[in-house]
This record gives structure tokens, sequence and C-alpha cells, in this order.
């Protein structure tokens, strides 16, 4: 189901990079490089080429930008800038259901304006994290005629900068969020409903994740639902839906299509890498993942929506 | 997908049969005949021949048994004791996700004793619903060898009566049960290591109901998710889960076999039926569906997880 690569096209990643500071129910962790950049790029770069634009501080080590770099990511449009990077320290349930946020220092992140390197303004796909609309605005003036221009958001910019993230998502094709923000959003409970709403703002197509529950795609084919895939190791939830975007990106660019099949495959291998993320702490599962790797557990997930003869 | 009948086995359905006082989001209903072995027999029948033991008093209007009688629902072990019928009243959250119980009258239930009719012993499918686990044993100690046993509980058996329901559960095949309820009997949050714990307590097939994510099935064969159809309009949630059970275990009966695909099969029946059961206050939904409509939505909720080409 994973083909060999029928398109070449880069896959842009706006985001964050940052350190996060992890209180797990089974570790703790200091100074875990993450940032939905880094998640996505990662899982992105699985598939296609990936490139980042994102800030870190001078505190910020050179290894783990060549971690990147031994992936495939284009790092050039990493800005290093004077000060300290962006960092997040959460405390998890004992169950990972829930988090809570200890301490947000955006430190650079604060003033950051993404500017696009030349050479990436003309790429094809382009994931825009989870950072202000604003912002997300300001790279959508930057790029020229993307196939696919997809977005994620959060509570935080629904709640205090809504007509700002409206005007955003007047700009976008597709945008992937959770169940809770899409309600949030759309001001609407009942899931199919909120999809309508969310739709009718702009993105024709609407990717919403459901954590342990799964994902659901909303288009004009209708509406697709991809399993999450079982675990029973979960160590670091962290990340997941970053992961989930980029890969569905990568796996889309890939393809070199958006047809129906093209994108609810997307969807169930997405839900497959994002799987591999959260067996580890930060991207360390990711870092050391390959194709053949995905492709075994994405059988396994096929098999769990089978029921036809075996 | 629905076959003509390859088999003609009764289904026996062991439950309740109550008046519901229900506050709903979109509207109050008083004196709504349910109880879980209503809700389950008017499913089951819409594929095999079910048959009902339950007690009601001597409030409970005939034209509510012959409602059952017309469906062909066997209804001759329908005791009538003297008394009032099960009451149970609650109110639920204005999204449905949750619902507070107002009120529990047991009534004639408090002194129910099921006793088979000879002529239901060799009922080759029987559902258990949920009623006390020494209960449930009774009407084991009552059966012939029925060809598949599956029961329903509840998280009050699981904490009031843990070592009957233990006990109980050695003695079916199937175990029927919502996520919680599954947590809560494996003591265990992780959804596939709850499924092994419980699976090592006796049945050998775990059924596990998540509301609107869908159900899934944990047996030999592995995990199999069925989605929940997204409804629009969701009105009355009260016993989609017995309905679910009723559902599938008619299924089977009508499929005459328990290999891997009609077991995943009678999931996606099973929550297809469900989803019906939602649509409407109490029982008025189920009591005019037919196989027909049913069948029509199946292909639906088969096209949620297609993604193959069209």
């Amino acid at each position: 189901m994973i083909h060999a690569t029928r398109s070449n096209d880069p896959v842009l990643i706006v985001g964050s990079m940052a350190f996060d500071d992890l209180e797990l129910p089974t570790t703790n962790a200091k100074d875990v490089v993450g940032g939905s950049a880094t998640y996505a790029a990662l899982s992105a770069a699985l598939f296609a080429p990936a490139r980042v634009v994102a800030v870190v501080g001078d505190d910020f080590p050179s290894s783990a930008v060549e971690l990147l770099a031994a992936r495939g990511i284009e790092t050039s449009g990493i800005e290093r800038a004077a000060g300290k990077t962006f960092r997040w320290a959460g405390r998890y349930a004992k169950n990972l259901t829930s988090r809570t946020t200890l301490d947000t220092q955006l430190n650079v992140f604060a003033d950051f304006r993404p500017k696009l390197p030349d050479a990436f303004r003309a790429s094809p796909y382009l994931l825009l994290g989870n950072i202000h609309p604003s912002l997300q605005l300001e790279v959508l003036a930057q790029v020229e005629r993307p196939k696919l221009v997809a977005a994620d958001t959060m509570n935080f910019w629904i709640s205090g900068e809504r007509p700002t993230l409206l005007e955003m998502l007047k700009k976008i094709d597709t945008l992937v969020i959770n169940d809770e923000e899409l309600r949030q959003l759309a001001e609407e409970h009942n899931v199919k409903k909120a999809a309508a709403i969310v739709r009718a703002m702009g993105p024709k197509r609407l990717v919403v994740k459901r954590g342990e529950y799964g994902a659901m795609l909303f288009d004009d084919h209708g509406i697709f639902f991809a399993p999450a895939y079982p675990l029973e190791e979960e160590i670091d939830p962290t990340g997941a839906g970053d992961t989930f975007a980029g890969a569905l990106m990568g796996y889309l660019s890939r393809e070199g299509s958006l047809d129906r099949s093209s994108l609810r495959k997307g969807l169930m291998v997405a839900a497959t890498v994002a799987s591999f993320c959260v067996e580890g702490v930060g991207t360390e599962r990711l870092a050391a993942l390959d194709r053949e790797q995905v492709a075994r557990r994405l059988e396994d997930l096929r098999g769990l929506v089978h029921f036809g003869k075996e």
C-alpha cells in the first residue's frame, strides 16, 4: 500500500521547534527536542523530501539539527536566533488521557516571523503547524500556489484569535484538528454537524484526530474512519498529532494524488506512523523508523477493519 | 451482507423490562417502555426468532407485550407479578455523553428469579442481559448446551458483586461491555491489556462498546474495529448497548456461523442497528425498523472504513 515514489514533491513544514520537559507515567525526561515542526518533518520525511522553516535559540544543539538532516530533511530554513529556544513543560495523567501544562517559555519563538528561503516558495505541499494564525497567514503570503495546504491549530487560537483564524481557514484546503477543537471551533457538539460547519468556513477537507479512538476524514467523498493502532505500551503521546499531520502530507506527496483512495490510505498511514510516535519518549521512536516497519504495521491496521473472508 | 436465513435458531434473551422516565436534551418522556430485554429482543428479532424471559408488574400494559409479539417475539416467558414494574428515571447531559440516574425503583424486579419455560431450555443462542450475576448463573443452570452464550454487565455488579460475576464469566463465551466497564473489571486502563485480562477470566470473545467511537471485538482472530455510524440527530441513547448486543446475537443466529467473518460482520450490523435506536425516544425507532433499512445503512457504514478504489 506504500508505493514506490510516484512524485518527488517537497513538503514544506512551518512550525515550532522546542525543548520539552515531560513528566510521563513511566519516566521523566528533560530537554527533549520537540515542537510541531520536528515531529511533522520526521514523519513526512519517511515518504517525501521535507523542508522546515522554524526558529531555535543559541542553546539548541547542532546535533539535533543534524539528526533531522540525517533523515534527509532540508534544514536551511531553521533560523538560529539569539536567546533561548521555546520550552514547554507538561505533566501527563497516569493513563495518558490528559495533560497539564506546567510551564511555557516562548523565548525566541515570541518574535518568530517565518521567512521562507526563495527556494522554498514553490513547495507543492505545505503544512502549517500549530502556530499563531497570523504567522500562518504570513507563510501563505509567501508561497506560490501549492497543490495542497494543510494547517493545524489549537484551542488557544480558537478562543483567543478567532477572527484571524477564520481568515486563515479561508485560504487552506485541509484542516487537521482534534475532536475537542473541532467542537470548540464549530460551537457544536455533534461531530457530523460540526464538520459541516467548519468545512463551510473554508477548508474543503477536515481531518479530525481522536487519539486512541482513531481519526476521521470529512470531504466531498463523505466520511472516512481510520482506527487507531491499539498499543500495548503507550509511553509518550507528545507530538503524535503533529506526526499524524506530517505523515499524511508526506504520503500524499509520495502518491502524487489527492483522489479519494489516496486520501483515505493517507489517513491509515498517518494513524500508523502516529502509533510509533507514542511508543517512545519524544522523537526517539520516529527517528529510528523506516518505511518497512510502517508498511508492516499498516497491514495490521488494515486487518482491524477487515471483515471479509481471511 | 445480510443473507437470507441460513439458520432458524432462536435467541433467548433474559433481562429487564421497565418503565423509563427520560429527561433528554430535546424532550422529556415519561413511562417509556424500556429495559435491556425489550431493546435486545426487538433488535434480535430483526434477524432471528427471539424469546424473552423477564418480569413485569400488573401496571404493565398488555399492548406493550403485544407490540413485541407483533414483531414475532415469543413473549410467553414474560412473567406478570403482583406489584409495580421496574422503573428507572434519568437525566442526560446536553451533549448526551453522560447521564445521571434520578431514581431507581426495582419493584417486582427485586424478587425476580428467572424461570425458563421448558420449551426455552434448548435455546441455541442465549443473551444474558445486564441483571445480577447470580441471576445470570441461575439462567445458565437451566439451559441445555447453547451454541453461544453472551452476557452484559455493568459497573454496579463489577464493584459490588465481583466474586459472583467472576464465577459467571467462567461460564460464558462472549462478554459485551462498554470501555469504562472493561477498564474497571480488568483494573487496567490500556484497552489491549485490559481485554487480555478479561479474556483470561473466561469469555473467549470480548465485545467492547465505545459509544460514538464504535465497538471492538477481541478474540482468537485478533482485534476488529467497527465504527459507529455518525448520526446528525441523536435523540436518546437509552438501550443502544442492549440493542447492539441483541442485534449481534440475532445476526449470528441468522448466519448460523461463528467464524471470523460472521463475527466481524455481526459487529458492523450491531453498530448499524444501535445507531437507529439512538434516533428515537425509547424503542420507537427500533419498533418500526426493517432489515431493508438496516441493510442500506450498513452499506454506508462499510463505506466509512473502505479505502480502496470506488
